[in-house]
């Protein structure tokens, strides 16, 4: 199967990304189509420790930076990498798209080319965070910054097939991100999708609370991209604050050393549990085609498994699934677009 | 002074709100009037080491539980504690409040006997999360779950003013959280109050994003209580969920489990750093009158905190300050309640 990779998105771009497609079409047969410029390309791949037949390239001029806004600077620069991968998607030249480039751009590219699944209001970013139990979908977290009930509605249906197709969790619980866990609680968003989720068709928790994502509590955790990308930083951030305060501590005393030095490779073992490249980058829900993108901070490790990533969504028909989730009986309870 | 404490409200009351009242007695002079069960409180003080004048009960037969409806429940229950111990501020027996118990009875109480400050539109909850450099100020963290950009507005004047009088930092740095830097981002609420706190009598930071909350980067972080609550929550419940996987990671060697005992001192120094009770429990800015909400699993060190906070609070003049900044020239702005 081939894959498109925006090689010129991300802080480690160039390098880092084509050492990610090389080991994913090393490891697992897999093509990768590189989308950038052609000469810095050629120079990464000479550099690679042996050659690779699956990787090809395909020349992109421009590159869409962190900061442009992101529909304006996809319907401007026509062959920035990002929009030369979407639309390599819609040639069917290759089945999915992988990102560390803008979300925001990967995002504008993937809809102005391919469109939404139809009946899809409102396409999702979801993440895939580390809890105490496994792993939790959160979405979503920042595509949809005002939100309504439908919107989240359909968030839940998308996280929940792709935790079924993609994580291979049978009957996901679904939670309402929410202040407290009664039904009535929440502000007029939640208040009001409460109701449409106790309808849908998703095993439905009921609400969580902001402890609970962590935590592991449910499986996917719905909210709308405000709350979501809020969330997902303060994460981010505060595991950062405390492995920071950790390690002050830790130099506070000279047996507080020592000891730091034997837990190591317990710490180690935790960084790499909470690192994000575990997981396979956060795929674009709602998009008519399979796009998924990758922290900006991406070394080959991520890019190699959100390319896996990507691969499994193509085979396992998610967009298929997700089109044929409200075009069955579910219909009539109204979580189609036009509600 | 003469503080209400409500000595029935909290997972440890009556036991730990007594010896929490009784140290800030021994400590620092304060007078505590504790407000529940006149014989159960009796038996709680026979109990302590030594007696302290300085405790005085005020009997109240009933008491509010967590999962009651607030509202209705402060009317229903005249005589629970947390409404008795509102109703001595309000005639003057006591110059402030504190409680353990349910955060919104503890509002509505303040609201329903005080009511508001002149101008206020809505009180929040105010949060005092401790970061990298030191502690924020988050505001609100669940108050108000739906908000105008008003709201928001006298958020941030009301928490610079805590930061100000109270935690004693000159000329705080207020932050707008969203989902970006830029002034253009965020959500409608975000996007129409961003030109208000350009105006508006506090040093304004711009926008901050969640990774910002706990690195300490402004003092006070504003944001509407839906978003605060989760965030809160969503803090609480990460630090947990990584204190276990530290742990869990620490069992797993020999070498680990000796390193993790070595480095014990500086994981309490750490646990103690980010512990709630340090930090003197939340303000609820803009009733008409001093309350303090400590977090229900408060021991006696978070009371006694709690208790010289809400001394602090009165001898700063906090409740004039917050009116007096409704009625400056800044009036003009149009932050205060009718813009």
């Amino acid at each position: 199967m081939k894959i498109a990779l925006d090689a010129m998105g991300g802080d480690h771009a160039p390098r880092e990304i084509v050492r990610g497609a090389w080991e994913a079409c090393r490891e697992n047969g897999l093509e990768v189509v590189l989308v950038g410029d052609r000469d810095t390309l050629v120079k990464e791949i000479d550099e690679l420790a042996e050659p690779c037949s699956a990787l090809e390239i395909v020349h992109a001029t421009e590159v869409i930076a962190m900061d442009e806004a992101p529909a304006v600077a996809v319907r401007r620069k026509k062959n920035a990498s990002v929009v030369v991968a979407a639309e390599l998607v819609r040639s069917g030249h290759v089945k999915a798209m992988v990102s560390a480039g803008s979300t925001g751009a990967t995002m504008a590219a993937a809809l102005l080319n391919w469109g939404r699944i139809p009946g899809i209001a409102r396409p999702a970013i979801a993440s895939v965070l580390p809890t105490v139990r496994g792993v939790t979908i959160l979405l979503d977290v920042g595509a949809n910054v005002d939100c309504k009930p439908k919107h989240l509605l359909q968030f839940a249906v998308m996280g929940s097939l792709y935790a079924q197709k993609i994580l291979g969790i049978d009957s996901p619980r679904v939670g309402l991100v929410n202040v407290g866990e009664e039904s009535s609680k929440g502000n007029e968003l939640t208040q009001q999708t409460y109701p449409l989720l106790q309808e849908a068709p998703v095993n439905f928790y009921g609400n969580i609370e902001g402890r609970d994502i962590f935590q592991g509590t449910v499986d996917v955790a719905v909210c709308d991209g405000f709350v979501g990308n809020v969330v997902l930083k303060t994460g981010e951030g505060l595991a950062d604050a405390l492995m920071k305060m950790i390690k002050r501590e830790m130099q506070q005393s000279s047996l507080a050393k020592i000891g730091a030095t034997l837990t190591l490779p317990a710490m180690r073992n935790l960084k790499k549990r909470l690192d994000y490249s575990e997981y396979g980058g956060a795929p674009l829900l709602g998009v008519n085609g399979v796009a998924i993108v990758c922290h900006g901070t991406s070394r080959a490790l991520a890019i190699k498994n959100a390319l896996f990533r990507a691969r499994e969504s193509v085979e396992a028909g998610l967009i298929g699934a997700i089109g044929a989730s409200l075009h069955d009986p579910v219909r009539e309870v109204g979580y189609v677009d036009g509600m």
